[in-house]
């Protein structure tokens, strides 16, 4: 038996179990470990380098829009956490308090930090006097720690890794802009990068962020139904500007307060992109993303020749990340393994292809083969790839989009959430009684509301009163 | 008067007091800003895009020699803390505790990392199994706590980023190996990067990391003849391997433990550049480190042309990291700033350079002033450039050679010790009391026994006995 077919087996299959077979994924595509300290997790080197990727890429693009980078403390004191009513609220219950250093008791405790706003008002403070010093673009990247009662690889952890984006405007409407532009540099990164279609839309009241005047999301549909929130971007108005006193001194020598942003995306990411594209094989990554673009095995690789051939194939697609598995274990097992991980072509080079100038492409996620000359591999190989991006993109949106329902009164709406798995498209009055009363009987929330609208109907879904807006509806992550 | 103007007059002169000197170049040169949580600073864009670089650069150099990332837990439970008895009583003395999630008392009480080997063995002890499994060349980038009582920026601050690395091997020899392999990117790094020489050795048994069994150093001297430990490399033998039970079986079906190395270098190089370089109007900063290389500045720029003669001109050197600064101040300010923040070279241009086909290349390290023809710019700034990085590494290295002396016995030694900075070279016989006595005499401690051994004597500068090894001496941060 190769280790290659006891791999596949080990999987538990996704329409089975398919929170088990996201576990399955995680541990044995070797992304994670499990650590001994609870709800934190080892991001291992496969995993990570999918995230350095994701970092690398996303930073390019936040930079192009004039965001700088800098590192802020890590802890908050208590005192600091509690200047923003709203904001201490949403968080204090969920932090890690750090109460003695070394042998001594500290005079005030600290948090380590969930997100940092209160970190970024207390600075701008500081550095802002004049309209000449705005905007502030600032960004970090780094871990953060939440108290989470139950947690999951990449979804919902103890410590998990992002970015956090916090900009300070002389206006509300630059403010806004910049909040939308976020959103819509994370939706094109998601779409062009990780081949996820995301619905871009704003979070009702009881679902925004805690300080925050309005919350944009992008929403994602997984492979079994559910949404997955996948960034957010908060506009924060002047609420954190008057709670911290950042003003500045206008062009009319005027004191404003300043209005406020922030945005983040983080290792959640990893987990969309296995819940959106992988299979009962494993992972599958869109090329864009993946660590290593096409794995060369070699077939019958004793015989004298086949390795030479297969690394002067690897310097030939040097343009790509490409590796060699030249381990002594058999090509069946080389192929399961290199589909458990998710790399996005394998290309099987053995000596009858030598001998016809030829070499196999198999590409992951349709598992189409195709038989290529040597003299156009780079092509065919740049060709593959990009064809494989575009399908991926596709057949997410495809998925996302036969599995998006509208219901017009609530009896639609259970029928739909006990027989189907997906997302609802509903009209909603923006009254909380019905956004609750919607979830206790269905157990879906309100995902967003879309910037795209369509008027399904002039009734709210649940109290029949006046529609005000199309929400997206559906269980989540 | 211009704020340029101002701007310089705010520094300290660093001869007449070097510390302070430093405190304002970190904060002028907007480096940093303090933070309202005791020792830990704010790291601004200026800082973190070098810091930005070195990672860049040095995780590259990583990478070349097979080395992975990884991201491990921030917190280790108290226990798993206790497990290496060296370790833990370094350490332990020197961390943040956090006892509460939540409104919950924990029932174990955790740590902040102040370092990872422990979470890194735990997770070592599950993944290792089989001589297959190794080697195991792992690193992270984090930051990490330790509850220092006094605390100056980027060189001791209770939070700080670094860079960890963690490798496992099957033979003793294989991780002395990678020990010094590492030792070796760092000084290479340093020297080739960051125009600072080296000198690599190992430090006595006084001054090694709780828990190794050897530790290495790479040792810089300062422009006030202290020295900076600016990064080491531990070799830990079995010990740890031991402690947490790190065993594989090896190729004749014999179970044995794993030996182990560990290496950081923080954003205390940051603090190195900038003492080693810096001089009274501000930063130095050497080309291949300078989130920007070259400053153009408009003479007269309200003049029609001047300005679009300037953008032209960043356009033309896109392969280097150029900016122009066209805001409203004055150019003796614009030069101030320009030198403040140690930007390599500036370049001026105006109408009459203009009209003469020409530009004028100013050297930030020597001033030296060139006038360039401007159809020969993008050669001239190469050359400048790798010329000024090749000046400053000679320049710090005759300083370092030129401030090191010897001492043959204790009068020697105070004699240098009170009248000069600098390094002193000095023969010892390895006994532990005889550097303590020498740090309580003379306030120098052992910096190390350098790998280029001399015969100075045969006998210990301090007890006259038979000498051992060749020592760096000196004060240091």
């Amino acid at each position: 038996m190769s280790k290659g077919k006891k791999l596949v087996e080990e999987i538990t299959s996704m329409d089975e179990d398919f929170a088990q077979w996201y576990t399955d994924v995680v541990k044995k595509a070797e992304l994670i470990e499990y650590s001994s300290i609870r709800g934190c997790m080892i991001i291992r080197p496969y995993g990570y380098a999918i995230w350095e990727n994701i970092q690398k890429q996303m930073d390019a693009d936040f930079k192009a829009t004039g965001v700088e980078n800098v590192y802020m403390p890590m802890f908050i004191p208590e005192s600091l956490l509690q200047k923003e009513k709203d904001h201490v609220e949403g968080f204090a219950p969920e932090v890690a308090w750090v109460t003695h250093g070394g042998n001594e008791k500290l005079q005030e405790r600290m948090c380590v930090r969930p997100t940092s706003e209160t970190l970024f008002c207390d600075f701008y403070s500081n550095i802002i006097h004049s309209y000449r010093d705005l905007p502030k673009l600032y960004n970090q990247w780094c871990s953060v720690v939440r108290w989470e009662k139950s947690t999951r690889p990449f979804l919902r952890s103890m410590e998990f890794l992002w970015q956090e984006g916090h900009t300070a405007h002389a206006t509300a409407e630059e403010a806004e802009e910049r909040t939308i532009q976020m959103l819509d540099v994370y939706a094109d990164f998601c779409e062009r990068v990780l081949a996820i279609p995301m619905i871009k839309g704003q979070k009702s009241e009881k679902e925004k962020f805690a300080g925050a005047s309005s919350t944009y999301t992008i929403e994602a549909m997984m492979h079994d139904g559910k949404a997955l929130q996948s960034g957010t971007s908060h506009n924060f108005g002047d609420g954190f500007a008057k709670a911290f006193d950042i003003q500045y001194t206008d062009k009319n020598n005027k004191l404003q307060y300043v209005h406020q942003t922030s945005w983040g995306v983080s290792t959640r990411l990893v987990g969309a992109i296995i819940m959106v594209h992988g299979d009962n094989s494993g992972l599958v990554l869109p090329p864009r993303i993946a660590p290593i673009q096409a794995m060369i095995i070699p077939i019958n690789q004793k015989k004298e020749g086949v390795l030479d051939k297969a690394y002067e194939l690897k310097d030939r697609l040097s343009s790509f990340k490409v590796k060699v598995d030249d381990t002594d274990k058999s090509p069946g097992w080389k192929f399961s393994e290199q589909e458990m991980r998710g790399i996005p072509i394998r290309i099987e080079i053995g000596p009858r292809d030598i001998e016809n100038n030829q070499a196999v492409i198999v590409r992951r996620d349709t598992r189409e083969k195709l038989l290529v000359s040597m003299d156009e591999i780079e092509t065919k190989v740049s060709e593959v790839l990009d064809k494989m991006q575009a399908d991926m993109l596709e057949r997410a949106r495809s998925h996302r989009d036969s599995h998006t329902y509208i219901a017009k009164d609530m009896d639609e709406f259970e029928d739909i959430i006990k027989n189907k798995t997906g997302f609802i498209k509903a009209m909603w009055c923006k009254d909380e009684a019905c956004e609750m009363e919607i979830k206790e009987r269905t157990g879906a929330t309100s995902r967003c509301m879309p910037f795209e609208q369509e008027q399904i109907d002039d009734k709210c879904v649940c109290c029949k009163k006046p529609a005000q807006d199309m929400v997206y509806w559906g269980k989540a992550y």
